[in-house]
């Protein structure tokens, strides 16, 4: 794998670039809808770029690494196949199916998904990122195997997969990573209130979490729902009267907290 | 603060009672409903126990540290009291108020809540724990602060509260810590069903808190919810139809991810 090109200029391609270009892959350019975020990214990596139509996007490329919005997906995929029908193509989407590919006429397809949250204020470490990969072409999975272990460093961090895998995957990283920073967003929200500040909350936040590398989610659970504490979940009800969105979700994850007891 | 006993052999009893030994002070004993229990803790700590009866409990001790259950603290309170009037008796939990001590016409009470997630199978570092003091009498108070500051080592993790703002701590930490444990336990389900285990999820995990020493919750947030990605979320809803109660959850939560948008 000598040159790639990045398409898309988000939160993936803004931590996957400098990623692939420290471990010695070469990104000889990214691609953005928009200039002035083609301009950042390459100044970011250090790489040159198009910006604009699909068009301008480099024919050097060995590997095309999309990481695009979801739904722009199928369109870009298109527009990319014609005049690189030989080129391998992957995207990065966690719930979109390999089958996109066949469905643009490209036979050389695949997938690189990085398991991870990724914010373009902070570089996450791909020393611990899972990569699932898949690919049309036996070859190909090599290829992008090799990839991935050249980024993760850890052979137990890269994952041969399936489309239906990956977006198991996906389902059950909003629930561990989305929904769980929102329920500290909710936190903060109540914390707020009462001119409280969320860093507060950090140490506690850092032990639930350190506390899942040790004990299965399920048998982790404390709180006054586990513990069927209604004069407290009463109580804490009575204080979101005036937040009845809060208090629906609540009252859901309470159940469900007790559901799984 | 010479001589301390513990009435209680729950979570927070068997986390705080080794700290507050290993912090220089002498835990005279531990006390609980359970001789097993007891005994468990007193091996644990290295100290003598109690059980059953709360006539048991010494009188020898400077400081009460009361850690029951919540609806068993009124009873209890009144119970310690008798004999004990001119005893500091302080409880630890985070939604009761410092009125209960009042409640049981005791004038020497106090709150020693530490706002953190324990477990028997984990020990809590207390120097990352905040520690959130009441007190009825002004004297007490700065007792208490000594106390918290040599178990935490670290005079910003020990606050002056009240039990308005205690309250809202709780109810922060229960979105902070109880449901966002819950979350993990939710995709835990969701990956069994594939065969794959939670461990996988973990640097996701790690990397979600991470941030959120960066970044606001609400500015960290990710996903297909905040992106409005309705076909991934469709997907997503699509494969929990057999699960009714998640499904509910997914909707609730995304809703509510881009309310805070």
């Amino acid at each position: 794998m000598k040159k790639i090109a990045i398409i898309g200029a988000g939160r993936v391609a803004w931590n996957l670039a400098p990623a692939l270009k420290s471990c010695g892959v070469e990104v000889i350019e990214v691609w953005s809808k928009s200039r002035a975020s083609a301009e950042a990214l390459a100044a970011h990596v250090g790489c040159r770029c198009t910006w604009g139509s699909l068009d301008e996007v480099t024919h050097d490329a060995d590997l095309l690494v999309v990481a695009v919005k979801d739904t722009a997906l199928p369109d870009v995929l298109c527009q990319l196949h014609k005049g690189r029908e030989q080129t391998l193509i992957v995207h990065t989407a966690g719930s979109m199916p390999l089958s996109l590919f066949a469905d643009a006429g490209h036979e050389r397809g695949g997938v690189f998904y990085p398991m991870q949250t990724f914010s373009k204020e902070r570089a996450v470490d791909f020393a611990r990122v899972h990569l699932f990969i898949e690919a049309m072409q036996a070859d190909d999975v090599e290829v992008l195997e090799d990839l991935a272990t050249a980024l993760t460093r850890n052979p137990d961090f890269v994952h041969r997969s399936t489309s239906a895998i990956r977006r198991r995957l996906h389902l059950a990283a909003v629930f561990a990573c989305n929904f769980t920073n929102h329920c500290c967003t909710l936190a903060d929200d109540v914390l707020r209130e009462a001119g409280l500040d969320f860093s507060v909350m950090l140490p506690l936040v850092d032990e639930t979490i350190a506390k899942l590398h040790e004990l299965p989610p399920a048998q982790a659970q404390t709180g006054p729902a586990i513990r069927r504490d209604d004069n407290v979940m009463g109580v804490q009800m009575a204080m979101l009267a005036d937040k009845p969105e809060m208090q629906k979700i609540y009252t859901l994850l309470s159940k469900s907290i007790q559901r799984y007891d």
